[in-house]
Formats: C-alpha cells, sequence, structure tokens
C-alpha cells in the first residue's frame, strides 16, 4: 500500500466562474450588485486604529457576532450558530446530523453542493425528484429518512415552499433533522426561524453573501433550539477553535444595525427581478416563478447552451448547469437595472430569438 | 430512533482561555507580543477604498494569497495550499490523507488538538511517547503506521528536532503522509519545506497567527509537492470553495513584502525567550530547550498549579495542561520585555519559591 491508497476520494463542487476578464457583466454567481453597507468603511476604520487587535486570537465562540445576531433576531445567542458562510455550516451540518444508515433526502434539483459533501462526509442519499413544473412535492418527504435538507427557495430554480408546507415536512419527520436552507430568504421567501422552537429538530441555515453585499466576507449562520444548537457548536469545537476572523466578526455585527438599507437593497432587487421577468417573457423564454435574486429560464426555440455561448461571447456571464433535466436552463442573476437592460439589450440583438 | 441517535459523538478541544479581564497579561496561547507589519494598514486603508468588493465572491483557490506565497518562497503555486488558520489547514489533511486502517503515529506530548480531529475524522491512532527529557526519539516512527505527524519543534514542549531528523523519519516512511507541523518554526527551528520535492509524502503545515502577529486574520498554508498538494485541495473544494475571505487574502499577501520588520520581531522574541530562561532558572524553574516563542517550565518544589493559581489572582495567565506527564508544567508564551519583567517581579514576590 501506498500513501496514495489512503486518500480520500471526493469529487469537488465546480463554482460558478470567477473570470478574470474587465467589465464582463456577470450574472453568473448570485452575488448583489448593490454595495454592502457604508457601516464597512466605519469598521474598517475602527480596526485601522485598532489594527494591534490582529495579532491576538479572536474572541472564541465569534462571541461579537452571535450577541449581535442574538439582538438582532430577539433570539438568545444559544440559539445561534456562525461560520465560514453557509457553505461551512451546512458542511458542518452534514457532518453533525447525518450519522444514520438511513438515506437523507433532498431534490434531485437543489444546490448541488449537497451531493458533494454527502460523498465527503459518507452517508447515503436518496433524490427526491421535483415535479415536471421543478415544485417540490412535500408529500415525497413522506418516508424514512436520515435527514432532509431543502432549500427555501430552492436553488436553481427560485421557487419557495409556503411557511405551511415547510411545517408540514416538519410534522411528519420529527426523528431526523431537518436542515432549511435560507441562503434566498431575503428576497421574498418566507422564514422557517419562526419555527425552532416549535421543532427541536429543524436547523435553519442563513448567509451574508447574497442579501447584506457581503459575499467577500464569507459569513453564515444557522438558527435552531438550544440542543440542536449545542450539537453542531461541538463538531465546530472539534474542528476550528476560531473560524471567523476579526474583521469579519467586526463587520457581520455592525451591519445588521443598517436595516433600512438592507431592506431597500432587497426590495430593489426583487422590484428588478419583476422587470426581469417580464422582459424573458417578451422575448419567448419560460420563466419559473422566483422568490431569490436570480431567475432560471429557458427560451421556447433556442437551446441554453446556445444562449450561454452567444451571451459570453458578448461580454456577459449567466450559469449554465450541464445536469439532466435543466441544461436547457439558464440561472440569470438580478444585477442593477442598468446590467439587467444590457443584457435584454444583448438578447435582443440575438438572431434566432 | 431519534435524530439525537445520528448525531455525531466528539470531543471538543479546549483552547487557551480568553477571558475579558482589563489589563491581564496574557501569556497562555502563545500570541505575538508585537504588532503586525504596518502593510496591514495599508492594505485596509486600500479595502475601504474598495469596499464595494466585499459584494463579490473572493477570487477562487485564494489566488491572490497562493501568488504571494509563491514569490515569496520561490515554489509553485501547485506547492501550495492555504486555510483559516493552521488548524483548518492539519484538519483538512487528516481528513485526505488519514484513511487507512492502521494507526496513525503522533507523540503524546503534542498539540491536543491531533487527537480531537483523530475522533472527529474517525481513523485509529498509536500516541507514541516522547522520552522521559520530553525529547522525541525518532527511532520510535520506524513502525508501520497509516500516517505520522510532527509538530516541529514541539507544542507544549518547545523542543525541535533537526532538519536531519525529520529526513530520517521521512527516510524510512515512504508509504504514508508525513505531516510537520511548523506553526513555531520561525522562533529558531529548521522547516522541512527544503524536503517537499525530495519526499512526495511529506506535507508542512504553516500558520500567520504567531510569528506574523495575525492570530486574529486566521491563515494557515500547506506546502508539499504538486500531487500531495492537489490531493488536500481536491477535499477543500469539497467542503468550501472559497474559504480566506477578502481582507485575509490581501492582508496577507501584503505583509509578506515585510520581511526585515517580520526577522527583527522574530528576532526580539527569541532574544527576550533567552533572557526569560536565565530568569526562570534562577528561581530554580527548569526549563526545556524551546524553539518557539513559550517555554514550558516546571518548579523543583511548587506544583504548577499553584504557580498558575497564584499568576492568576495577580493578573497573569499562563496556560496549565491539566494531563498526565505535563500537570507539573506551566507553558510560559514570550512577552515583551515589560511584560516578561512584571511576570518576574510577581513570581518573585511568591512567598515559597
Amino acid at each position: 500500500m501506498n500513501w496514495r491508497d489512503y486518500c480520500k476520494k471526493v469529487t469537488p463542487y465546480t463554482p460558478g466562474e470567477q473570470p478574470k476578464i474587465n467589465n464582463l457583466i456577470k450574472l453568473n454567481t448570485n452575488e448583489n450588485p448593490y454595495p454592502p453597507s457604508s457601516l464597512v468603511v466605519e469598521e474598517l476604520k475602527k480596526l485601522i486604529e485598532d489594527y494591534d487587535c490582529l495579532r491576538r486570537y479572536p474572541k472564541p465562540n465569534c462571541d461579537m457576532l452571535e450577541e449581535a445576531l442574538s439582538e438582532y433576531t430577539g433570539l438568545s445567542r444559544d440559539h445561534i450558530f456562525t461560520g465560514i458562510g453557509s457553505d461551512d455550516v451546512i458542511c458542518q451540518a452534514f457532518t453533525t446530523f447525518f450519522n444514520s444508515s438511513l438515506p437523507v433526502l433532498f431534490a434531485d434539483i437543489t444546490y448541488s453542493f449537497y451531493e458533494v459533501w454527502a460523498e465527503l462526509v459518507g452517508f447515503p442519499v436518496e433524490l427526491v425528484p421535483v415535479k415536471d413544473d421543478f415544485s417540490i412535492d412535500i408529500n415525497d418527504y413522506r418516508k424514512e429518512n436520515g435527514g432532509i435538507v431543502i432549500a427555501n427557495p430552492n436553488a436553481p430554480t427560485g421557487m419557495a415552499l409556503t411557511l405551511d408546507q415547510i411545517e408540514e415536512v416538519l410534522k411528519f419527520n420529527k426523528d431526523s433533522v431537518v436542515i432549511v436552507d435560507e441562503a434566498y430568504v431575503d428576497f421574498g421567501g418566507q422564514s422557517a426561524i419562526s419555527l425552532i422552537d416549535k421543532y427541536d429538530n429543524l436547523l435553519v441555515t442563513q448567509t451574508y453573501s447574497k442579501s447584506r453585499s457581503l459575499a467577500g466576507l464569507r459569513i453564515g449562520m444557522a438558527y435552531g433550539n438550544p440542543e440542536i444548537i449545542s450539537k453542531i457548536k461541538a463538531v465546530k469545537f472539534s474542528t476550528n477553535s476560531y473560524t471567523l476572523n476579526e474583521p469579519a466578526l467586526r463587520i457581520a455585527s455592525a451591519v445588521l444595525k443598517d436595516e433600512k438599507y438592507f431592506r431597500d437593497c432587497c426590495q430593489k432587487v426583487m422590484d428588478t427581478r419583476a422587470w426581469t421577468v417580464e422582459e424573458f417573457k417578451k422575448l419567448n423564454f419560460s420563466v419559473l416563478d422566483s422568490k431569490t435574486n436570480f431567475v432560471f429560464v429557458s427560451h421556447k426555440n433556442i437551446h441554453a447552451t446556445d444562449i450561454y455561448k452567444y451571451l459570453r461571447e458578448n461580454g456577459i456571464l449567466v450559469r449554465h448547469f450541464n445536469a439532466e433535466r435543466i441544461n436547457n436552463f439558464l440561472r440569470v442573476s438580478i444585477g442593477t437595472d442598468e446590467e439587467m437592460k444590457a443584457l435584454f439589450k444583448v438578447l435582443g440583438e440575438m438572431k434566432e430569438i
């Protein structure tokens, strides 16, 4: 035997392209088109005054941010967990909660990292097909399982379940952990946070990367009842004592105070989305009902790969997934009004459209 | 069965205290007593000008930092891996490389996180006792194994193996991955980076947390030949696409240019260490030979727990491990000259000393 034989076998996730091309209109990774709160600048200025603090480890337990999120949500700190983006939070949740021999259920069309983490952690998965219209049928989640993951709103479809539907899933599944991934919830979805004290097996995850315009800081959080949170914290403390760094903790805590700016940015994205949907329809696209900062669209005559290539050649990057059932769709992030107008100008000039 | 039954069982690591007491002299977590490079301030100023960039994900692959470390070390980028502190890097290395049924070898007295990660990842361990003088005997590593981890210099002893001794271990162990954890190497140790092209199973890890005064940024790195690095990168890309955040990438890349300041700070710590060792000896302590930014000391008459308590009552925090073989020792981080003088003033006033 050789050291290569002892290496973990994995199939890495492929994130959206981050090309180094200038003047590209980047509508492929669901980033927010608006700058983060200007309180970021205030915090960076304070950090300059206090930069000597960086020689110290951050306070353990992400104290500052847990306290700020506690004040913001009205939940006590023992309901809150934080990590390096919701990817980190969800991966740790998988490690913590999915250790049965029963399959974990999630949709066949959903965030593709779930399957990657499942292979990494090493638990069985049962992919639950979404309906032909890409909706999730909650009755499909009435079967024995070792856990459930639902992205709500779902990606890359953008479609959302109602809070009542999420509660139906919870009512039927009290013996395994149900993770509701709310990365996109602030763009029109209904959060399940209100259910965490009622269902002790519910974990709700969110992120600063989309609605708070802070993908570059890598901050995610999870909410749950104190018992479930204590379990994931134990795994976190077995992995890395200090995860979020000092700039991230300070900035993430501060921007929560800028609620109006946050809500305004979300509203602007939703307004632009409504306009975008209409424009796509005018050009013979079908558009799934989106509660996120992206739309999932398919043209009635032209294949998605052709549109993808045409847009890329014209300086506009959208996301195409070369996967069964969705390879004739494009996921288009909602940019500024100007960016979306530029998109439709280019699209409108496409010969066959 | 209930969801609690599916939860991962772990025994979390206990990091050194980070108490919220003002004016405490903190010599318990091996932080650097000197501020980070002033280039940190320059980078923060640039980030203020450019804070809109935070709405974007950082460039994947930690591009900027890998390139900066490549230039700094003279190694090509495919020899370099980065993560959230060396804790993250080593934990991912354990996940990647330790998947045999043979035990992984490491010292009984070493960084106690290794055992925590072993339980988390789930591989067998054989603790190799250090000698009575706390030195590592490389002949003890001539046995079948699924991997080897050596902290060099070791913690909490502070003692180092020579590069020749590390190479002896590698010569005998070509079939399993050998991780050399060099968190403290810049304070007088010899790095094994020079051996990575000769031994394809060698992974050398380092950190910004000690010698570069940037514990608050959480940055660690690993060096190895391109094949071994590609394996750990695959696992990293199965966990989190974007780990280091934008401020960390920028600052960590920039400070590498401040080589003189870096070397001067390391030298100051080593000079203070030499003085500290002599002072401890004057007070009837035995002191292990340290190549780190801490010393491991034991008093000839007074038990370590008594000294620990006495110091804490007098506003000085050092580290005591309540563990077999070392519970009569204290690990004392090297602070500024003023801090060490304050320590010896307080110690000198201890009645029984």
